[in-house]
C-alpha cells in the first residue's frame, strides 16, 4: 500500500490503549479531550511558505506522536485504522 | 471536452462504490463524515504566492486521489460526475 | 459601452438555459446550488500582491466560464444582464 | 471646498435617478440591493502594502464609477450629497 | 500637557457643533452615524510594516479631520475632551 | 523581584484614583470603559515580525501610560497589583 | 521519559498551590481567570516565519513561566501532571 499524504498532512497509525510509553508517559483517562498516541506511518512534502517554498515536515515516518483525541480524518489502510491530520495537530514526539 | 480549472482548483472524476486499492486501502462506511475516492481530470495552474508566483500543483491528472466525501462542486461532463475542489481538499494520492 | 471593473473583478455575460458544451459538459439541473455558465465581457487589471504589484488575470475577454450560480452582482448592459464578480468566484474555462 | 480622502478612501458624489450612459448601461430597479452610479470628486494617496510602501489608486478624480447602493459614509459637501468610500468599494469604471 | 500616542494612535479634539468649513462642508445632522470633525493634537509614530519599518502616518499635529462619531476613547486633557484613535479610523483631512 | 514579560508583553503597575497629571490630563469617571493610568515595570523583548526579527518595543521602563481599563491579567507582586498586557493595549504616553 | 514538544509548544510542570517568589510575586486567589506558575521541562524548535525559517524560543528548560491557568493540554509523564501549550500562552519569566 501507498498513501502520499498532500502537503502537510501526515498519516498516523493510532495506538489503542492506554500505553506507557518506556519513560512513563501515560496518558490520563479521565480528561475531557485528552490526547491519544500514534505512530506515523507517511508524512507529505510539507507546505508552502509565503515564497511558495516547501516549509520541511518535523516528523518523519516511524515517529511515536502525541495528538488531539479528535483530530484528523479516519481510514482504513490494510485492516488497520489510521488518521489523516496535519501536522499542526501532532502536539509532539515521545521517544 | 475541455475544461481547465482556475487557479488551485482541479477537477476530479468521484469513485463511486466502495474501492478496495491495490493496497487494501478501505474506506470505512461507517465514518460520519467518510473520505471519498476520484481520479485527478484536470489541474488548474495553480494558486499564486505573496509576491505574485505561481504555487506548483501538487498533484497531476491521472492522481488517484482522496477527499473529503462533501468537498466541491457538482458538474456533469461527458455524462460522468464531476467535482471541482481546491487541491487544499485532497488529503493525499493513493499509489 | 465601455465598462472597465476595478481590481481583481470580471464582467460576465450569463448564459441562460442549460446549455451543452462541445464537449459534453452539462450543469445538472438538481442541484442546490449548481454553478451557471457565462461570457467574460471585460476583465479588470487584476489585484496587487502583498509588494503592490499587479498579479495577472487568468480570465480573459470571451471565455466562457464556469461560475458560482450566486456570484457576482447584476447589472444590465445594452439590454443583456450582466455580473460583475471577483475571478476568484470562477471555477474554471470551458473550451 | 477641499477634502483629502485618507489612505485608499475616495469621494464621490452620487448621480441620482437611473442614468442610461452612452453605452446604455441601465442599473436595474429591482434589485434588491442594486449598485448605484457616481463621480469620483477626490482620491486618497492609497493604502499602504506589506512594505510600507504606498499602492497606486485605480480611480482618478471625474471617473464615473459603479459602487454598492449601500457603500460608504455620507457627508454634505457644497449643498451636494457626497460619500466616502473604500476604493475596494468600487466595482468598476463607466466609460 | 504632553500626550504621546502609540504607534498609529492619534490624540484629536473634537469640534462640537455643526461647523461649515471654509469650502462649505456641512456634517449632515439626520443620518444615523454621522461622522465628526476634529483637530488633531498629538501623533504616535506609526504602526509598523511586516518587516517591523514604520509606516509614516498621514495625519499631522493641526490637521482637521473627519471621523466616524463613535470613533475612540475619550480622555479630557486641559479641561477639554479628547479621543485617542487609530489613524484608520479618520475618513479624510479638510481643507 | 524580578518577573520578565514576554515577547510584546508589559508589566504594569496600576495607578488607583483619579491623578491629574503635571499637563492637567484626567481620566474622566463618568466614561463607560474610561482609561486607566499606570508605570511600566518591566518590558518585554518585543513581537518578532514576519523575517522572525524583533520589533523594538516603543515602551520603556518608568513609562506613565493609559490603557483601556479592563486590558491585561492581574498578578500581584511585592504586594502591589500589577497588570501583565500586551504594548497594543497601551494607548500612549502621558509626560 | 523524552518527550520532545512540536514547533512553537511547550511542556511545562504545572507548581501547585499559591508560592510565594523570591521576589514576593503571589498570584491573587480571587481572580476569576488567575494565571499559575510552571517549570518548563521541554521545549519545541520554534515555530516557522513566513519564509519557512524557524524563530527561536524565548523560553528554556528550566523556566519557571506564568501562564494562563486553563491553557494547554494536559498530560502526566512519571506520575506527574504536565501541560502541553504554545510558547504564546506563557506570560513571562520569573526569576
Amino acid at each position: 500500500m501507498a498513501f502520499t499524504p498532500l502537503h502537510d498532512r501526515v498519516l498516523v497509525r493510532r495506538l489503542e490503549g492506554e500505553e506507557k510509553t518506556a519513560g512513563g508517559l501515560i496518558i490520563p483517562d479521565t480528561a475531557k479531550e485528552k490526547p491519544a498516541e500514534g505512530i506515523v506511518v507517511a508524512v507529505g512534502e510539507g507546505a508552502r511558505d509565503d515564497d511558495g517554498d516547501r516549509i520541511p515536515m518535523d516528523v518523519k515516518e516511524g515517529d511515536k506522536v502525541l495528538f488531539g483525541k479528535w483530530s484528523g480524518t479516519e481510514v482504513t489502510v490494510d485492516g488497520t485504522e489510521m488518521l489523516i491530520m496535519k501536522e499542526s495537530d501532532i502536539m509532539g514526539i515521545i521517544a
